[in-house]
């Protein structure tokens, strides 16, 4: 975790004290089903709540004293809660295992973590709907392969985002629910020292399902799907700030991130304004990316379970939720900031001499009855030297001048084919079908 | 493409021949729609099809030669079917870009991968199942961190693996909907040459659904997903793989891959039956995870798209689905055929002298009164005695010869500790919750 | 393997003629030290190579048909070499192991590929060495960010690629070193059938060094390190691709890629030209990159060996070879002939009317006396006047026009700053650092 | 950065503090060096260093507060400084960029801790021989595919991770020149605005080469070639501790990880003792890998920087580093304690009933004149019923009692193939290699 790209709200899901308080509730609430059960006195449950409701604060260093001496970090934790109850606790984690609380446990924050996250992204996709529309007819140039291709508009592009990350939020749903169960079945799963039912009133008490059939721990491919969901979403912001990084290029400039007044962007030029924002969110996408395979690598534990993954858990659930959460809030930050420039978007649309407007051309011919292959070498030959003028000459003034086209399209004809309005008129169409 | 990892019905969705068979498809079925809208005559569509009816040869090789002039894959195709159609075939490809094609068929290949890939898990599953109920109540030592832990049944087992291909399932039937997704949008996807309704309908012809807003190409976000589930897949596969090889080792053996009349071991040692099956799934699994990352990075696209992705798809699109697919018919054997052990099962479940009913003992000490210290302290005593023996010592008879134990418990009540039908109790519950 | 991008004297090396030649080289030279030991007769080696000077062609699907009943390939082999050579052929092998024979084949094919990627950096090198020298003084725009900073040339940025791919190949050089190793040390590499110097004298006849200490397999940390120094080299590919993909930006325009005469950018657009060789190359290097984690995953082998690395190696051997190779030439081949554009390096480094030059000013204030803070307030505001008008207004002029400035530095001074000179006074002793 | 997972060391070297002690250090020593070209004047780096000698502290949340306005570190540390040294310090990062200072520093970072890591393999080395000499001669069965298959020694095992670790030295020695270089060259790399001499100067006073060409940053192939090798190394550690944990399986038991008095192995399950150092240096070997791919994929920065790699190093920067030492002196931990138990050993080897021995009869009946087929078929048919009884049955009395074994073979000369010196005669050799 690096602090500079964290915030406060999720960092507080992996704090000792969150986890201690989670693995007191799922102790707590056993208690209570074991009580119903007449496993153990209903006092014990009672002693444990009472304690519970005076708010006692986590003596962490307690805890940490305790688990230098036995090595285990369950055991410390109910010795020291112990010491706190009194004779009564000693009731608590009847036939359970420490997984159960453990990867109970790692449930719960998960699950919180994806609360975040998703609130994230409806963050996000409210700042791209609004900047979406604002821009939805402010014309620009399509790119690809980073050359002019043909019109579109800076609110196309913000749509997409859209569209992205609504998937987006739609596979995080699905990993939520992939990693959101509960396992309180003893110490290979068998449920042997424990009734199901705890397991079953633990989940509900906690918004969780029940693991259908466990090990001593919850199945790792549920947590390497909630993470490669992650890498995922990383991979569509980097997508995003790479495009504003394309936009702010010197020769570009149709957009840049907001520049404070008392930011300075070098300490030696002066002059400069760095799309550091979005530079920033292409290497955090590849830290969360970095967590996929390891995660991938966690699922194949030794029979009923081995505890390698737990380190690797240790840094990504926290690295990977903190990152991705502190990289959507600023994106969203970028995106509902972001300083855009339509005179510029104009200008660049027009600089290559009208080329943009070469398919409409070539369709037009081929609808006139020339062949695929004389349209092309047609309107290739007079788009070459627009091109090798950089933008000088004009394609449809060459167009009007070359004998052999305006056989078949008149000067008329011609310059309808030059109307920007042409690109854009299903934008409306695109949009219904992306903000519904 | 490894030919010893590859099954026929998944590299032939690969092949050259099964491209352009649906690139053919994708250009013919959008020409009806531009008839019918007039765009064309419908004397093109028509040509194309009756010529499409002859059931005429791909010929390869001369598309190939075409595209050595041109370096363009899909000018040369088209080049090449006007070449056997005529002069009708100049109406193809009308407003479209070579994307909308290549797109498009990268999408149908991946829905029918994704369904050969479901039939394999749907094989795969079915054959856990039979194999989980045949030995729903073998008994088998249950192990954590490679040391014996308390019984479970092999049927057990063979659960947890159904659960979790059954989640596998479910996550790839996500995962196809994610790429089955059609754009005829033209060279940045506005539609500027091509109305939306070619696209619906080339879309419901090849049952994918229309893709919201496309750039120039599909959105890769949708790829990166696809793949990561195979991976994910792939992970899993290695976790059942993983306890075969565990369970077959020369000390364990409770079960062994099947070993074919003519099979030679090894060169030199004559006597060796080797997991080669499940090591070999291992590796399988490791390189359909490699292309996650590859697949990851091909999400941030520059502008309306780069053709960076292209090349990858070419490697990962067969690679990835060709090995799963191998993987997980060769997984289906393994477990179908697999030699399973009950005596040798119950051998190594008995040889820790009764150690895996240690934990019953500790927790009837405490509901007995004694305190959870001193309870742990009774049972590690003996416990160590009887580790230490390498299990020619019984903890029940250590445990029955110990003043301060049966001072708590009678010996009768000890015994009743160490009935292993106490472990299984539960079996009929799990099972009713993984296979309904 | 994709055919499109594969060259033949790689892609020979993988062959199963290729691997089955070097199986028989090693099996023969064995015999040779075997004879030479008196463990085997001397005829038999005699009969090997006499076999073998009659340049037998291989008959792979007789091998295979073999090992599809022994399901072991090196059997297999050895069984094909018997019904050719005869009787004398059952002395081969004596003592060895498969792994033997694979792994010292594997070796012998890795430092063949290694050798073919040498050749292929030092012709990259010196493609990038030539046209470094050419545009040693053509100045450009030097960018971070991808915001103008100060000038720089183009011959600079080639000359830093060259250092770059310099030190790719001092690291290759090291990883042919390290996989490049013979073991002929038997089943579980304690030479209990084989005496060492027949090990010593295979290395020596293949130009290998001696394993020290094998297990039944060469240790895959020498083979992950091989692959991981392919994907290093694969990332530096990526960043020169992702230079002249940037260059080639419509905007940008300084350098293209060469566009021979047949070539059709786009079906729909032919004014494009795309720098599609570097896509490529960016979509390369992701493959070449991907395959070093199932390398690394490679290493924890079971024990004195298990298979499972063998799978992988069937993929990421030739795989990673075939498209680094590919890629290198495919790289120098753009370098070789890219087409530069001086008159518009020129422009755009003129573009932003002298902000280039800031930082000198800022320096020449500094030392002047004006403090730190002060310089910087005064260089920015004129700066940032410029940068608004998008170049139209001149730094140099605003400067001049600044009582605050000129209090300090009067025009003559100010104007000496701007000398273009100046930023290139030091390429001699790069290039010198860089070249010798 | 995991607490749990580090050692004050190496974090240290992480710390705000120690990065801004580096940082004044290159600032004052390139001032000195400035002054002796007379850029600035002599009693500027006097003031500088004459501060420095008071011993200041380096007053973080001051630079951070400083930084909140700024949002630009270097620019919020001289400020700093300035405040503490006056004056004289605004002749500090005359004519140097931010990247000279963070590059440099990260150069010495990174070569402080592969400082540590070499002193870490040296003593994993030390402990390693120690432990092969102390086996050098103690058998036990080498195993592959998990299967016994012919005798080596304890002390071969260490001796092969020995040589392993050995090569992990020579490859992060070469790591380490690889990336501890230095730059002082200003906003591109051209030295503008700074002599070379500078660097030289800097350079050769931090330890440091100079690198010969950068742009505005140290090229970073040198750093993913680091992390890359880092990668390697983790892997070798996860190869032997997957060996230990092994060796710890119940059924195996041959060695065990040290177990403390206080130290309770599950919470409830007294008799176990867990594998879980090396269970957790299998996950810490995950994550030092993860960090490999972020590594490679920061080479391709854009132009002469983008500033996306440096998010991915203040996370991989500490924490591969980190835990690879926490990793590296964990193991050494493992080593230099392990319960190594011959007698254990001693009895799996025999367990198999001689079968270990049955390629030496395979080779004594080949050599006897029988035919290979036949001497394989032979032994196969007696290796197999030995097989079946798992290890009831002896070979050698099964051999001595068939009669077509015995035609060639007496049971004297049988007797003498069961022989375990046999297998270590060449121990010596091997550690002859390794140890020299």
């Amino acid at each position: 975790m690096v602090p500079r790209y964290s915030r406060p709200e999720m960092t507080a899901i992996w704090t000792p004290e969150a986890r201690f308080r989670i693995w007191f509730e799922i102790e707590a609430h056993a208690t209570d089903a074991l009580a119903d059960l007449g496993v153990v006195p209903k006092e014990a449950a009672e002693a444990l709540w009472a304690w519970w409701r005076t708010d006692p604060a986590i003596d962490v260093p307690a805890i940490d004293a305790i688990e230098a001496v036995t090595k285990h970090d369950v055991i410390a934790f109910l010795t020291w809660v112990a010491d706190n109850v009194g004779d009564q606790a000693r009731f608590m984690h009847q036939g359970m295992t420490s997984s159960d609380v453990l990867d109970t446990c790692l449930a719960v924050q998960l699950a919180r973590a994806a609360d975040i996250l998703l609130a994230d992204l409806d963050a996000l996709l409210a700042v791209l709907k609004r900047r979406a529309v604002e821009h939805k007819m402010t014309p620009t140039i399509g790119r690809s392969h980073g050359i002019h291709a043909e019109p579109v508009t800076f609110g196309l592009k913000l749509a997409q985002a859209y569209a992205e990350f609504d998937r987006c939020k739609t596979r995080l749903i699905a990993a939520r629910a992939d990693i959101a169960t509960c396992a309180i079945s003893g110490a290979v799963g068998t449920f042997a020292n424990i009734d199901p039912s705890v397991e079953e009133h633990v989940a509900a008490k906690l918004g969780l399902s029940v693991e259908p059939v466990s090990t001593q721990v919850i199945p790792r491919d549920r947590h390497a799907m909630f993470f490669a969901t992650l890498g995922v979403i990383a991979s569509s912001i980097e997508r995003l700030a790479t495009e504003v990084r394309h936009l702010q290029r010197t020769e570009v400039l149709e957009a840049e991130e907001y520049f404070s007044p008392g930011q300075k962007g070098s300490s030696a030029m002066p002059h400069k304004r760095n799309p550091v924002l979005t530079e920033n969110l292409t290497g955090l996408a590849r830290m969360v990316r970095g967590y996929v395979t390891p995660a991938l690598e966690n699922v194949a534990l030794w029979h009923e379970r081995d505890i390698s993954h737990s380190s690797v858990e240790r840094y990504i659930g926290p690295d990977a939720t903190i990152t991705l959460d502190f990289a959507l809030a600023r994106l969203t930050g970028v995106i509902d900031k972001l300083l855009v420039y339509p005179e510029r978007m104009d200008k660049n649309l027009n600089k290559m001499g009208g080329l943009v407007h070469s398919q409409r051309v070539l369709l037009a011919l081929t609808q006139a009855g020339v062949s695929r292959e004389d349209s092309y070498r047609l309107v290739q030959r007079n788009a070459m030297k627009v091109w090798e003028s950089d933008g000088r000459l004009s394609l449809l003034e060459l167009l009007k001048a070359d004998p052999e086209v305006t056989a078949t399209l008149s000067p008329a004809q011609l310059e309808e084919k030059f109307d920007l309005g042409y690109h854009l008129k299903h934008v409306d169409t695109i949009f219904a079908r992306v903000f519904g």
